[in-house]
């Protein structure tokens, strides 16, 4: 369904980089939810750039919700959040008609678009249209959060420098929700901080890992099959430009696993089934088993770099050289960590909405 | 949707481990494919157990198309595959009905369908689906076959060996499809035969990587955000039971790359623009570039283990001990290899038809 | 999605009218459901020929649930109906493979499928795949009726005689929800059986209109703009072979009231907000108001007849004429009939699963 | 999927009466069509309240469209138009929190939304939100007309009198495209405004009958059972508030048609294959045939009338009176007209982009 992700919360996106707005359309919100306008503030500053980590433009980011809101509280219709573009700079992007950026989807777009596509900024494919998911996903979050399911995302790893690991799980997603630059060791935090002012320093750009921790999700949601959390949840984040990779629990390092490791044995404790360990972070057979929900997502490389590249003119079919100017981010990585946590939100949102029906929260 | 998948071209799935058919409706063909059963039955070996390496449960997989084909091509309409179970022993379940089961989804499942589900074998849940999801995927792969689209997995690492990475394309795919144990080093692949024996001898399991080459796709497939190549396909793959990390391109590798290193530079050869490296995995923006696709699965470990381990009694609530009998794969990742290449077909058939209409391929 | 159909609760339908097996796989129906063969068996009954005023192919519809039913009971996961062709006599439709059948699908579908489709009967198109529907409709109804909502359907008018209208609703379902040829009023009933028959020697068919009652509904299904109650029944209802024409509530005549004629005061009995009329057939905006759902669909006369038709020959691209022989219906609204009411429920049941989750039939 | 439309071309529609801009997103048309703003205006020209026959709340409908048109083209990405609400008068509605309109949502709306859903002039379900639909009809039209695909409606009937039968299509479309008040027989067209004009001083409403025709539809488009034709045209038509009945071809005058008469006979016409009559309205099977598409929507009388009703207050559970003072529509017939306008194209272009690609229209 193109832009539009979801089968009882849905979220459609529209919008180009340098158009008049961006926005996102979200249905199937359970009616009741209050809308807090500071908390959606809050969470697109979160991803908004920051510092000399980050692009030199700085959107405002006024959103405005146009619909879906009734006396501060979601009505259960389709709920509208508009966002302007006002540090548009066109000019900046002429060349992008015919010269692909490499690692960029320009020659793609091409390819699908017949060159119609808005070339400035990367159009539609660009990373500002995170805000607006950002901004729906804070009310996801805010709906999720009150009925206790908790959402943190931290930089495991960014520029071969490693945060620690996730501990204390509800200190630590509380800790990391009023930080904007997600990490959980201060130290390591300043170093990859240190790194990527330095790639910037030399033209360049840095990747990352982000690594998330869901709490207190029911067990029994998801399904066997091809709406598998995991399948569901991936598909929600492999949207997120730049990502290359997800994984759940130990994903890559169970493969290296022997069953007898990997297996988490189930135990009573306080009453309450749960297991010992969670290697399978929290899903068993596609479907949620009550442990934490834990994913990590790799980010490469911002493709925008201002070191000279070889390309080619798409519409000439000819080879050619590219530098690029214009405002860019070194990493992303941090930008796109209130991203995971905006999709994550939604798409829990939804998979708790298609098992507990159209107004589970409002009851 | 559940146990339906696919846009244009869509594949619904049936049945349980130990119930009378498994199947699969496959919908939205194009009409005119030859359906060769041969190449099914090949295909359908491919994913069956043998050796010493599988389960001793030998199921015949006499699959049967009961709709869809008329005079050896698809119809265009709906095409249905069953496959009988005839080896099946529930005695061995019975006590699955109440005991989960580390690593599978029992417990989970418990809590979604309030004790109902088909316990035994896993019901739904089983890695038996997938005989046919691979017969669909079969008939899919025909279809990209012959215009030029191939579909090439192995399994790159198990047990901690590894096998030697993908060269010279063609000639790799065009083996593997040959393999039963689809590696590119057969020394290599000898040693995962021995550590999955030893584990097996041991009681215990062992997990492993596929890595999946495509070729021949055409630049321009795919969307940006929501159904994204890597969304769609990471979407079909996580759906594979077991299946619990997915990276395209260099993955998670490209976190710690610098965009210098990880953007691939276009260039023209032979008159058609292609980029130099391959980083990417081909897919740029979320849409093809042209490119071979490339991704990588991670497997973990089969869950089903001989070693005692503990557990609980889940309409008790109480702790217990779990000895399982019966009949497992000590290793299921040499047979999911054929399970990727037919949901890596059947998605890549469905996002084909969705750009180039429902009679593409009949043309 | 083609030939699949509902949200929560789907159906997918497969099989061709003399091809091996006929069936449909019910995704998405709350675990723990009663499944009584016996039932399944007494509603296919309702839809089997019976009489001279039905086709002479007198199928036995022998259906076998493949998957999704353990102890009787519904497991959640998909069930498969299957129904085998046992009296399938193919050298009755060679001539279709070029010569089109007035009335019926053969040259759109040469239009569509190039020419590949089973012209055998209709093929895909066939009446006949409304067995399964029926079958798959016979366990949703009984999930219904369990929960106090009862559907009834009845032969308004056939061959320009009128059954008399509903009275007392719960009265006349139960009577409806026993007949073969559901008439209210049994006189009418017998000079409509007449009519047909005389169509019938005369090699000619004959139309009719049905009218379908809902009770017990609960107000608050069904939503506004896209997914309207109207919208999703009808999108049900007209995918009926030979139904033209779907009007809820007074329908096209309300086109000739005026507004404080048209509108249903609402009142209060017994403590329950109910209308003092029913013009609008229980739905406003779209959503349930608590009243019966009350709608009707005009079927077409049977576009299979004796006599002798100008037609062409599609691949030749020249005129012709037709004389059919074979083994047809003078009429089908009476056997259509069975698939209203099947369609009906498993809509209902989809839409009240959106409503109130994935086991609101269970808890 | 609530207020999402379409599969390969979707709608999603959001906004409230009197709330702050309503919209819709218009997604997957293909790249490069013209998008002429003068062209849309007309449209929603069309749709506009005029004369004694209307509302007098006179929205300026000041469109704008903010994402998805480049350099007057479609890009193929999401297009997003706004229609900003400048006259509304909230005060008027505060009584409908409480007190249900008969006809209306409201009662319906308040047992599904628990009261949370915005009452101002209808909130969601109001008439105003097919201003966006037809602002995106336009779009498809222009679309549809440069392929040669021409759709025009006329008013049937409306307030018990009748408009001539269409005659020279070609003719009468293009006349019609032209009209505000879309008769095909002026005369006809004065009286049914007479009686709107009569209703309208009474207090009361009219009703009336739409009827359409679509030309140059190539055979082939649509699908057997549920994405048939006449399926997906009725779920867009029955989304249209006020709709009640849609019937294809004869519709429910062949239920008492005998099979001689209903089938359309096909021939040859200028090396051409159609049909000599058209009873079955274009679509045969659920496939177009190449004839004109015909199909007719039954519109209920306006249910706001100022004439004292019995109704009840849905929070206390009681009986009382009703007089609506505001702005309303005498008849609405005349302007869901260009609302059936905009579906049809809407739909016969997702339709014919499921079928052909997503660029058919580009290439």
């Amino acid at each position: 369904m193109k832009n539009t992700f979801g089968n009882a919360v849905s979220v459609t996106l529209f919008g180009e980089s340098h158009g008049k707005e961006i926005g996102a359309v979200l249905d199937g919100l359970c009616p009741g939810i209050p809308v807090d306008e500071e908390e959606l503030r809050f969470r697109l500053d979160l991803r908004r750039p920051f510092g000399r980590i980050s692009t030199p433009r700085r959107e405002a980011d006024d959103f405005s919700i146009v619909s879906g809101v009734y006396e501060g509280k979601t009505t259960g219709t389709p709920l509208c959040i508009l966002i302007p573009n006002r540090s548009a700079r066109s000019a900046d992007y002429d060349m992008l008609r015919s010269v692909a950026r490499p690692g960029h989807a320009d020659y793609a777009a091409f390819c699908k678009y017949h060159g119609y596509s808005d070339p400035r900024g990367g159009g539609h494919f660009s990373g500002r249209l995170t805000a607006p998911l950002v901004a729906a996903g804070a009310i996801a979050e805010k709906m999720l959060s009150s009925r206790g399911i908790k959402i943190g995302t931290h930089i495991t790893r960014c520029a071969e420098i490693d945060d620690r690991d996730f501990d204390d799980l509800a200190a630590d997603i509380a800790a990391l929700n009023t930080k904007q630059f997600a990490v959980l060791d201060e130290e390591s935090g300043e170093k990859m901080r240190e790194r990527i002012e330095k790639a910037a320093e030399e033209g360049d750009s840095v990747g990352g890992v982000l690594e998330t921790a869901v709490t207190g999700m029911p067990a029994g949601v998801g399904e066997p099959w091809f709406d598998s959390m995991e399948s569901v949840l991936s598909h929600a984040l492999f949207s997120i430009p730049g990502v290359k990779g997800v994984e759940f629990g130990d994903g890559f390092v169970m493969a290296d696993m022997r069953g007898s490791e990997a297996n988490d044995p189930f135990r009573v404790r306080d009453g309450k089934i749960c297991t010992a360990t969670n290697h399978n972070g929290g899903i068993n057979g596609g479907i949620t088993n009550g442990m934490p929900v834990i994913f990590r997502v790799a980010v490469k490389p911002t493709p925008s770099i201002f070191l000279k590249q070889d390309t080619v003119d798409f519409r000439k079919g000819k080879e050619t050289e590219l530098s690029l100017s214009g405002r860019h981010d070194p990493a992303i990585v941090h930008r796109a960590r209130a991203v995971v946590d905006a999709l994550t939100a939604l798409t829990l949102a939804d998979m708790l909405t298609v098992r507990y029906g159209t107004d589970w929260w409002t009851q």
